[in-house]
């Protein structure tokens, strides 16, 4: 095999040329590097979408796994390049807290060696001059601390927090995900088990434990597959039923 | 090589995280996995879009191949998870009959060994926790009858039938490709030689070989790259032109 | 390794069934070939645009690298098909200039030997047919000069020039990218250092070094990453502010 994998992901999207680059300086650095798209559909400058896909799916891959993430509002600013080790994965990142909701770092650097980038840095595109390239680097057994100095401070991303009350939580949307579920900040496991409903924008969604405990077009609340409540419509879509998207307020409710 | 080629279909789009989160589970199992995207952009729920793009997909691939193929809206429900032997390839898939285009299948089975899922298996996100983690198992050359017992029966997927005449042929828009072509469900080895227009929503499609046999913008009909009835525009989109779309009405016509 | 690296590009989409028999068709000459998606997404028939791409993503990769890029509109004309070296690459490509912007080439052969093909060649599905079956028996060492005879002639593709003036520069936009960014057909290079500003629509962009040289919202001009004049908006969409696209007009100004 030819080293460990490299994941990519990034709100570039593939309409436009840097992804397919970013992944020519990869396997110009090594030829057997092992790509794999995670996703390129990150809406643009979105942090916490992307801080919600990265709690979702890299916790699910081997420990190791190197993961170059690029949604980079301030490119070329002073922010910082990192790589990060959290929940047994490996990231190269701005410094944008997108990856906090994986948990406290094991350990982060701060990329300084510009001999494992490209000769030219552009002021417009790290992910194709910074980070592709050092993340290369890594699939070549190249030991992490060569890439800079322990990173003495890194951002956080605000998050809303949700509130747990005696009859009942509020919360907020925290994601849309691609079927039009609503996916909040609200943890199913932080309920009582008699929690009966939940209200988005007026409407109350009944509890269900899987969507066709329901019938095609009724609105329900569920535990998700992530563990956060959900609010949904069976095989169809509550972020349009509802008109709602990622903020807006969610109230769970209960009897006495 | 590190085993045999595992494919991913679904309608999960990439914004979201579940097949990124597919992906980690498969390489969790197996490291070393082959995957391959084949697509995450068929429309949320739309079984009958599924089944033409396996039949005009699968084909093509080498046998023993394996493929994820999930497009459930029930999942959680009690339908079945199933293995399909079928023209040579390898399904695993919820049973909703979106393989039934490929042919009749050699085996059938039923997912029953929880050994082959993860720990924990949502009601929600079988994908994640049924269906690519007993396919990674595949690749690393569990027998399949090790999966579970032959199922007894299946589903399969109702599709509209054309009708054939002495004057004509009726049948109707199944799948829109990408550029808005129309393809039907109208065989062109079933037409007589002489077939000289098609006609959907008033308007008549000119029977041409291929679409560079008429000038862009002109609406044009022939037999597609599959074999089947298609209404295009060349050079443009014949869904747009003819606001038509999956069930639209197509009439074949001939002289006498 | 299995050979060299086989990307594609296309203006397929993945909701329909063509690139993925695209890659069962690769698959079936060449288990082991290693394939790797650039975009899917340049917008259908859109030869500029996948020019453009290409130009900014190709020369990344190691040389020898093979590219079937498949954008087509004349698919089943008389238009040839092409094996291409240029710039260090491998490309099989429909005769429609798009790989021109990677300069002059070192070999363009036509390819004329059906032994290289599917048994059955369609008029509508060349992608499928010719020229990825004819890429997967490159990865398997089969000699260039197998696949045909040099080519006599090839076609160009037209695209705008800009002008360099005493007082100013003239151009055009050739791009849009993902972000809504504008990228133009003025070589930053050729620019005097002390160009100011750039006009595109009656409305002046100022000129900064990167994005996060402004405040979100506000309209910059700047030298991209691919070294091109490009007018963007900080954290927005330079495409919609100016309701500007493709062939939009761009003035670049400096004082005296």
């Amino acid at each position: 095999m030819a080293g460990p994998l490299l994941t990519l992901t990034t709100d570039f999207g593939t309409s436009s040329p840097f992804v397919a680059a970013m992944k020519g300086v990869v396997l110009s650095i090594n030829p057997g590097a092992r790509l794999l798209d995670l996703s390129h559909d990150i809406p643009p400058f979105d942090l916490l979408h992307a801080s919600f896909f990265l709690a979702e799916a890299l916790p699910y891959f081997p420990a190791g796994t190197i993961h170059v993430v690029v949604v980079d509002p301030e490119v070329g600013s002073g922010r910082d390049a990192l790589y990060v080790e959290v929940a047994g994965q490996r990231l190269l990142v701005p410094d944008n807290g997108c990856w906090a909701r994986l948990g406290a770092p094991a350990r982060v650097l701060r990329l300084a060696e510009p001999r494992f980038w490209r000769a030219s840095v552009s002021r417009t595109f790290h992910g194709r001059d910074v980070f592709a390239p050092a993340a290369a680097h890594l699939t070549l057994g190249v030991d992490p601390s060569e890439l800079g100095p322990a990173a003495a401070r890194w951002r956080a991303l605000a998050a809303p927090e949700p509130g747990y009350f005696e009859d009942g939580a509020t919360g907020q949307v925290v994601f849309v995900d691609h079927f039009g579920n609503l996916i909040t900040n609200i943890r199913g496991a932080a309920l009582p088990a008699r929690w009966s409903s939940a209200r988005v924008g007026g409407e109350a969604a009944r509890r269900v434990v899987t969507y066709a405990d329901a019938g095609p077009g009724e609105l329900v609340a569920l535990v998700s597959s992530s563990g956060m409540l959900e609010v949904a419509v069976t095989q169809g879509s509550a972020a349009r039923r509802l008109s709602a998207g990622v903020g807006a307020p969610v109230r769970v409710e209960w009897g006495p």
